[in-house]
């Protein structure tokens, strides 16, 4: 990861102690993305996986749905732009951000609040049954496998699992960007995820949940905390949420017949 | 804030025990802002100062200058939906996520990624100092002053100090939205910021850098790492970045002179 950090002199404080020292920082960069000629999004994230970044996002809001749906992708590293050249999409960009306010925050219980989740999301089938020794070991595995965050403490982090193995990983300095990563290259990969578990550093928000549920994982297990919109959608989308998720403890939210004593 | 949070029953693991408990869960609702009939956002946020969190969004995306800019606000807070009727804004809604590229990310080091943002900030020109030992009191008071994170461990928070003084705090389930928060209640107290410190529970990125910048405020004290990005964008801007911040512990980033032993 020569490329993902800076080193920084910076001044350090201990008590009433200052002194000047090196000290590693995380590199942050604005990715513009081009699908069709069109600019569609300016990401703000590290410097890695950077074509995955791009594939999972372009996947998760609904400009592709198959790998032979991207014909051809440039990559500029240095000015960090990237032309896609793809099948139209069936989804305007219009509807990008538009909310989707029919079903939304009416009188039941407000659950999917942008137009393309509503239309992308089905509620998931998956089987899927882990013991909760499966659950601590992929906790373990990420609190042991994040360099990026041990140097800089700037990261997210995630995986994805199968049977306690971690099949792959990412990080970034966004959220967000660590579950597009996750998704682009098991999309890339063809790796279909209904039987798999997202681990992840962490809080689970709406936006996280619903990424989960694009990808149609049937379990997340976060370090953080959820929110009750997360939870919502989590339960009308059959998906297990873990959160708090220690090396010993956790909570399981959602869907809790997932997971085995 | 008996309505930002509500109770879910989960089953806690702790080791290989498993238990039925009731949790309290943090809200997150969907808030859908409109600009003279014109829908203009949807932010993803807790119920706390809905108001303020409009108010500091519309200063930070530009679309408002002064208190009387808004001519009137209306907020349904069943459906989560604000409709403002304000001055006609300066800057067009179409620059709002446009990157300025001419300015950004070519053989010079990338500062400025959006066009808006560029239009928006100057240098701080603000010569406060303040002693070590107000910085470690900020920290301490973001620690013990954060009754919705102890409750669900979902939010982050951050306040304005003054002289070793909390003047002003808010919280959310966004990073974004605590600041637009802090911007917004400055703002419509008529608040000037340019001598005072904001302090955070976060990581600090580019966009949060931006938003301190917004606000004028020359000291950002963060219980969370910085990138580099946001650390060039601090330098360009003259604010004092500090990262890593515990009771007696801090890295100070950038534009150390304002720290002083």
């Amino acid at each position: 990861m020569p490329n993902e950090t800076v080193t920084h002199t910076i001044l350090k404080a201990n008590g009433t102690l200052l002194e000047w020292v090196e000290d590693t920082v995380v590199r942050e960069v604005p990715l513009t993305i081009h699908y069709n000629q069109e600019e569609i999004a300016t990401l703000l994230c590290s410097l890695s996986q950077t074509e995955e970044l791009v594939f999972g996002f372009l996947l998760n809001e609904g400009f592709i749905r198959f790998p032979e749906d991207v014909y051809e992708i440039r990559h500029d590293p240095i000015d960090h732009l990237v032309w896609v050249e793809g099948k139209p999409c069936l989804l305007q960009k219009e509807l990008m951000s538009k909310r989707f306010v029919s079903a939304c925050c009416g009188k039941s219980r407000a659950s999917f609040c942008f137009a393309n989740d509503a239309l992308m999301v089905q509620p998931l089938t998956s089987t899927l049954s882990i013991p909760l020794q499966e659950a601590y070991q992929y906790v373990r595995y990420l609190q042991s496998h994040s360099p990026l965050f041990e140097a800089t403490g700037g990261v997210h982090s995630g995986g994805v699992g199968y049977q306690g193995q971690a099949l792959q990983t990412s990080y970034d300095i966004g959220r967000h960007n660590v579950f597009d990563k996750l998704s682009g290259s098991a999309f890339r990969a063809g790796l279909n995820l209904e039987n798999h578990v997202i681990f992840f550093s962490g809080r689970v928000s709406s936006e996280i949940l619903l990424k989960v549920a694009k990808m149609k994982v049937p379990i997340l297990i976060a370090r953080g905390a959820p929110t009750d919109l997360a939870l919502s959608q989590a339960t009308a989308l059959n998906i297990t949420v873990v959160g708090f998720a220690r090396e010993q403890r956790l909570n399981i939210y959602t869907c809790s017949e997932r997971i085995s004593p």
